[in-house]
């Protein structure tokens, strides 16, 4: 939980890699050898893979990162100076590959988001939005998925208020999201999670709930931090928007539907506690799921790097021809 | 914030104003005179009366209060210690008749519901329920709301589990009633309040929502605390059952609908900020509501001491014949 957000944790996987891919080369004087260098990246990128078992960045970061390792470590050979320098020269080139293309993505997807919420904006009006969790240049590998979308907005003077949920139980949107929004005088306002449905009824004007992702399956359900699936219900009992915004290293082709998902569950003292104040009494039980799963039924537009897709369904998403590795 | 739970404020008002009149008697050497208690007890009840603008029993109990303030008035004359000592039993006498009633309103409330719900359980299987705030005999005169009538169910073991919304900003879920449902082997999960959403979508059983209210409008909307709205709304999404439980004095016939009643707004600093730990960057703005609507149209039964409404309705609730006072 130190790095968070389904990009910036497969970003930090490679990088990571990377880091283990130079110990071993420290560690061997300045060289090391193929069966070496094979075996701590492993057991590094094993360690990775562990960590957080609902984000498929990490595991999309992993396999990419070990595709340029299998190509690269026959160049290692017995070991030397040179070939240990150049090896790393090309491994961390692929790590700042994954970064770079997430930014670049970033942007796409910012503008994808933008122009559709622009284009639909009924005499140019500024638009209400719900979002969750941080999405943003502190999840990403830049400017961010749902909140670059709002970035992008903003720029157009589309934003009218962002009511950012505090994010239950780490706090994202309160630590994270609302910090970034306010430094870059995008309006907004923090609100408790269980407050959003409401917020949706008082706005005089139907909006958007926009959102990140942490995995997409291949029928277009969408796996996010928990509460994204209540506002998906709320949205389209409000008749407003709901967008999902995500690059395709977050979808899976490899999994059906987002019941096929695992769903990380974090210990219950992460809900009971706050900093050094104990809220429930010793003994208590608690359930935390850390994600749910919003059915892509719920699902108005779902945006990538590729475009957006209105109503996400296995045919639309399988046109995006995304390969299973 | 101290006493809280629509029936508990307005019991303790109740007692408020007698211990503002007992301080009256004390201050007189043992008596009081009319006029003296008069504006002891009223400088009481406006400041009682502004402590909380949402739930209607304050208003309901200091108005009964009053009704017995001016009937023993007249007893005390130019005062004597006496008449000071009968004036005060009868006045207490109210307070704690209030308490009473509460007490059995709460008995009674549970018997309804509970029967309620056991009618419609099939097969006698047991029920899986959310519950939202505290209902329970920290908010009440004793058995409880929502939480009397779960409370009924399970001595009935027709309880699978509870999930107990922790219930933000407060925290009153997490800090009270899995406590109470703890202490009496009731089986219940903590959660975020984001997570109720999910919990209904994987529950095997469509089972019920049961919440307490702070005030009734003449047309059924409930106003309860923030949060309570998104749950009916989730609870119509997925077939479960909303059912709110309140007593008569929590209803407000003056009011037509939930769009007259003001809801009151707190600082913000109660979301940013919990314990010493604090959130959100400096200046970063909040919206901070305590309670919400839920139109009547989304509320199944509304159970009150006299018995069950089935979809409340203006007509239905104006058959209980409750004054306008």
């Amino acid at each position: 939980m130190v790095v968070r957000g389904a990009p910036a944790i497969g970003i930090s996987a490679a990088y990571g890699m990377v880091l283990a891919a130079k110990a071993a080369v420290d560690a061997g004087h300045s060289s090391a050898c193929s069966k070496t260098m094979l075996v701590a990246v492993n057991a590094a990128s094993e360690l990775l893979a562990a960590s957080r078992p609902t984000a498929v960045n990490l595991f999309w970061a992993i396999r990419r990162m070990n595709r340029v390792l299998e190509q690269l470590l026959p160049t290692l050979g017995e070991g030397s100076v040179q070939a240990a320098e150049t090896f790393i020269k090309g491994f961390s080139a692929e790590a700042v590959a994954i970064h770079d293309e997430d930014l670049q993505n970033n942007l796409l997807m910012a503008r994808h988001g933008a122009e559709l919420i622009s284009a639909l904006a009924k005499d140019g009006q500024a638009q209400p939005i719900v979002t969750h969790c941080n999405t943003g240049s502190l999840a990403t590998g830049g400017h961010g998925t749902a909140l670059g979308v709002i970035r992008s907005l903003h720029e157009q003077q589309l934003v009218d208020l962002v009511y950012v949920d505090e994010t239950r139980p780490w706090m994202q949107g309160a630590r994270l999201t609302s910090w970034e929004l306010q430094r870059e005088g995008i309006p907004c306002a923090l609100i408790v999670d269980s407050a959003a449905a409401s917020m949706m009824a008082r706005s005089p004007r139907q909006g958007w709930v926009i959102v990140g992702a942490d995995r997409v399956a291949a029928n277009g359900d969408v796996v996010n931090k928990i509460g994204t699936y209540g506002l998906a219900v709320q949205a389209r009992y409000h008749g407003w928007k709901f967008m999902v915004v995500a690059p395709t290293s977050t979808f899976d082709p490899a999994v059906a539907t987002g019941a096929e998902i695992e769903i990380e569950e974090r210990p219950g003292s992460e809900i009971v506690q706050i900093g050094d104040s104990r809220f429930a009494a010793e003994g208590v039980r608690s359930i935390n799921p850390v994600f749910d799963v919003t059915p892509a039924a719920l699902i108005d537009y779902l945006v990538s790097e590729r475009g957006v897709i209105n109503r996400p369904r296995r045919d639309s998403i399988a046109e995006l021809k995304l390969g299973v590795d």
